[in-house]
């Protein structure tokens, strides 16, 4: 253990920050260590839009259903998959863009979160607090609309960055006999793994919310799993050339 | 900049190891790390398989075009992304799970991905090298009869990690005028951004190849983009329970 790992282990979601401001200097840092980040065949299918204007910000924050944090954080970026870059130099060797691919689509996603994720350990090494905003995706068509996303990109999530006015608890995760196996699937004893996670989760809610959270990981994953989640995805990917062959 | 700018910075992914080992603290401790970065929701839709046995490995430095580290690192990790671990938890509870949405399935592909670069991140900053291997894609079917994968659950990608046995310069990334925007998508200028890099990357080819390589990055994006890309992975996902509706 040294000291990227406790940084790394001490991560919470920040959602009250200061009015200090995050500097440009460290929005560039930031992304350049984003940019670091492995990416498949070299094709850096991230494009990150950081949104400074107030009335893109309120609205941002209205469409992730209203989250205010959006609207306030000392930085707020959107993560872009980005295929159209790709697009561009291709043709503009005279190649062509085959369009449509799942493959495709998957290695862009990938990319943006591992770009973006080195993007969080960096500002948190620099003493900032992040929240990701994934309820970009309750209307990912407005989104691109505002920030004039052409085809072939789509806004995979936000992340709020700004100085802690707020110091949560580390959230307990799975046990890790959960999910590490050794060379086959855990499956052995999973029930009981989540069941001794749930009695874990059920007290951080209980202790954090002052007994007013009763929940555990199962009543969670009920919610998450058990209805539709943003059906407009398909279509919207669709319409954006993502049209998953 | 700090220590850990630095470290992200100097990423670069490594393919010769030393017979050194890893030992199994350091991948509790590199999981660990996965484990507490952020989670949609909470549903943790990672599942990590640690293969071991030698038979394995060799068989998945085959499936994946013949690449000898995934059967020499020091340790192999397949990222898997996971539904089947919360549908679990959600059927004892009495609910149940509704398939096959667009958007579970990139909730789990991003979960994998920040788990995995946290682990990269711990990983390097132990001194290990790591190399990501997307061509585990190449035959998701296989890859997932061999680790007894449950429906729900897809083979993302794979991790090397191992001590380096060589020390390849870092690659350089397209400027940051070409991947991020203010209040807008950074489309002004672009060409002339990529064709800045693309004298950059040309460069770098030439130095680091012995002149052997002529490159650059739109060539590479005309590979890339330009041909059908793993087209079995529409049906092999929808086999596995992700029909993206």
């Amino acid at each position: 253990m040294n000291d990227t790992h406790r940084l790394l282990l001490a991560h919470r979601s920040i959602r009250k920050f200061t009015t200090d401001p995050v500097t440009d200097d460290q929005v560039r840092d930031i992304v350049a260590c984003g940019q670091a980040a492995a990416t498949s065949s070299n094709i850096q299918a991230v494009t990150v839009i950081r949104v400074r204007d107030g009335a893109k910000r309120a609205r941002l924050a209205e469409l992730a259903g209203n989250q205010p944090y959006v609207a306030s954080a000392g930085a707020f970026l959107v993560f872009c998959a980005d295929l159209n870059r790709a697009r561009l130099a291709a043709e503009a060797q005279g190649g062509t863009f085959c369009e449509g691919m799942t493959e495709h689509f998957i290695l862009a996603t990938v990319d943006v979160a591992l770009a973006a994720q080195n993007c969080v350990v960096a500002a948190e090494a620099m003493g900032l607090g992040i929240c990701y905003i994934g309820a970009l995706r309750n209307n990912p068509q407005a989104v691109s609309e505002l920030l004039d996303l052409p085809r072939l990109v789509y806004p995979v999530f936000g992340l709020c960055l700004g100085h802690p006015a707020q110091d949560p608890e580390v959230k307990p995760r799975l046990p890790q006999a959960a999910m590490l196996g050794e060379d086959t699937y855990p499956a052995e004893g999973m029930l009981e793994r989540i069941r001794e996670y749930d009695a874990e989760l059920h007290e951080y809610y209980a202790r954090r919310g002052g007994g007013t959270k009763d929940s555990n990981w199962s009543l969670e994953m009920k919610g998450v799993v058990g209805k539709e989640a943003r059906p407009h995805m398909r279509a919207f990917l669709a319409e954006r050339g993502f049209t998953m062959k």
